[in-house]
């Protein structure tokens, strides 16, 4: 069984390896630019692992793996226009460092680029595996509307919440737990099981990220602490609280979402409501709700114990359990 | 075998019963807004014109012809964000009518469902027409993006703008054709043919386009005449005369571009130069370079005179010879 470094290293060597075009420079440029940005490579990794449940041949997963992480990084790009955002992974975003038609047209290119990745399969495992992938790519764009839709709106509940984090981030770690199951040699209920594995286990992964960007520690998290809070983003937790607040506190955090000119009291203030309203708590509970329901799906599939262990590694490295 | 206008209802049936998630409105109604939109659909119909070339059975043929129609009209979406286009086919572009956001995204999410409509291909067939569509894809990006690159630039020669619009429109047309004959049963050599006859088709019809922008007739054209001269859009002709004028008809020609502030004196200044730098006979010479070079092609594939009929007479009517 290949260990989490080494499908890592396999990973980032074959995105080294990729050929673009070298002409238009305005084209394939900003493409290398924003896949050497980096970050955890995390689904293509979740791809590879899913395929060595199966079998020890993971060569014909690594293709597909690295362009599902190319079309993760295209949704990256296309959003940062969207979102006005000036920085990705430390480094100017690529609309930014060029401009919003090198950024749209690249980002085009990017996502054309990811379904190539894809054609190394044979015939059959193709036309099995990339309806997956294509039914998962228009999701992330509905969740990534709905995630749109909710920043001008104050009137959202945790449902709705979850059901947008589940199109724009959790399908594709799904998606991709699936695609490595199938080109692996998993019968479709086995691939489905591990598809709701994949699911919830990303909205572990997004519920702790909201989490973190709140009561996380600064040198392990890797972002400013409270970036969601500044930017008044409709995180779980904001949500949550609009739900609980009542009264003089729902007066407060109304105050302080739109009114307090201070940074620094504005997020104390606000997280000192999370504290009041058990924002924390509430955050946890469903975290090992989610966590705890891909951890039943992953225990169903007919493989070994010993097999599994390095998916629910990665499973509690999410869930922040691990040291 | 089928007659144009039923081969263009079967289109326009199939693209009208598309069946788009209601939710969210914002992602899908641009998309539905974009296709109903109208054009002659000659991506298609070329699709299926090749198809039923070798076979009479043409319904696999439908979906993946709606699909290059389909990602067609998500490249205009774009494109005209990128221009900062008001107005596409008498209506309002999406990006003026909701915003530059939900153009994008419903622009991506558009080209992400043009793939669905090639997964109703047996895998062996979908394995084979895919990538063919997918290059096709990429290179239309390359085109558009040396496009771009030519707006800001006034030292671009006649070779260079062919190479741009062979990528920007003329492999569109050629995959359509490429695509179609591999469903309707062609072997690779036949496709390959008709993919040169697709791709000189595409020359012409955008040489024409350009001529007829300055030397057609409004009512049958369909646009207002003169507007690539107003524009400044760099078009074979305009390019061509830029490679052509010296001494006082070049400076004459600069003024007009940059100076000429009269839109009337602009347009009959520049189509004069035109006429006196013979640029209509230079453009009347590139295309029916390419129309004959696009009928050889043709007339090498190996199927009855009579099946080439339909096609033979669709070029005719992109070469402006058609009554």
């Amino acid at each position: 069984m290949y260990q989490t470094e080494e499908l890592q290293s396999i990973i980032n060597k074959r995105i080294r390896e990729i050929n673009f075009s070298s002409e238009p420079v305005e084209l394939y440029s900003p493409i290398e630019y924003a896949l050497e940005g980096g970050g955890k490579r995390i689904r293509p990794l979740l791809t590879l692992m899913a395929c060595n449940l199966f079998s020890e041949e993971i060569h014909k997963a690594i293709d597909p793996a690295v362009g599902i992480e190319i079309f993760h990084n295209f949704t990256l790009l296309h959003d940062d226009i969207m979102d006005n955002a000036d920085l990705r992974r430390n480094k100017p975003t690529v609309h930014k460092k060029w401009n919003d038609n090198v950024a749209i047209l690249s980002g085009d290119a990017m996502m054309i680029k990811a379904y190539e990745f894809f054609f190394s399969l044979e015939p059959e495992l193709l036309a099995k595996v990339l309806p997956v992938f294509n039914k998962t790519a228009l999701q992330v764009c509905e969740g990534q509307q709905y995630d749109m839709n909710f920043e001008s709106s104050m009137d959202i509940n945790t449902d709705e919440y979850i059901k947008m984090i589940t199109l724009k981030t959790a399908v594709l770690l799904a998606c991709s737990v699936k695609v490595g199951s199938l080109i692996g040699g998993a019968g479709e209920n086995q691939a489905d099981l591990l598809y709701d594995f994949g699911l919830n286990l990303g909205l572990v992964f997004q519920l702790q990220d909201d989490f973190l960007d709140v009561y996380g520690d600064e040198n392990t998290f890797g972002k400013k602490i409270g970036g969601d809070i500044t930017s008044n983003k409709k995180t779980f937790l904001l949500i949550n609280a609009l739900e609980k607040a009542k009264g003089d506190i729902r007066s407060k955090l109304l105050y302080l979402l739109h009114d307090e000119p201070d940074i620094k009291s504005k997020i104390a203030g606000i997280t000192g409501i999370y504290d009041e309203l058990n924002i924390p708590e509430t955050v946890k509970n469903k975290v090992d709700l989610y966590f705890n329901r891909a951890i039943k799906s992953l225990n169903n599939v007919n493989i070994s114990e010993n097999n599994k262990s390095l998916l629910i590694k990665l499973a509690e490295s999410l869930n922040g359990r691990e040291k």
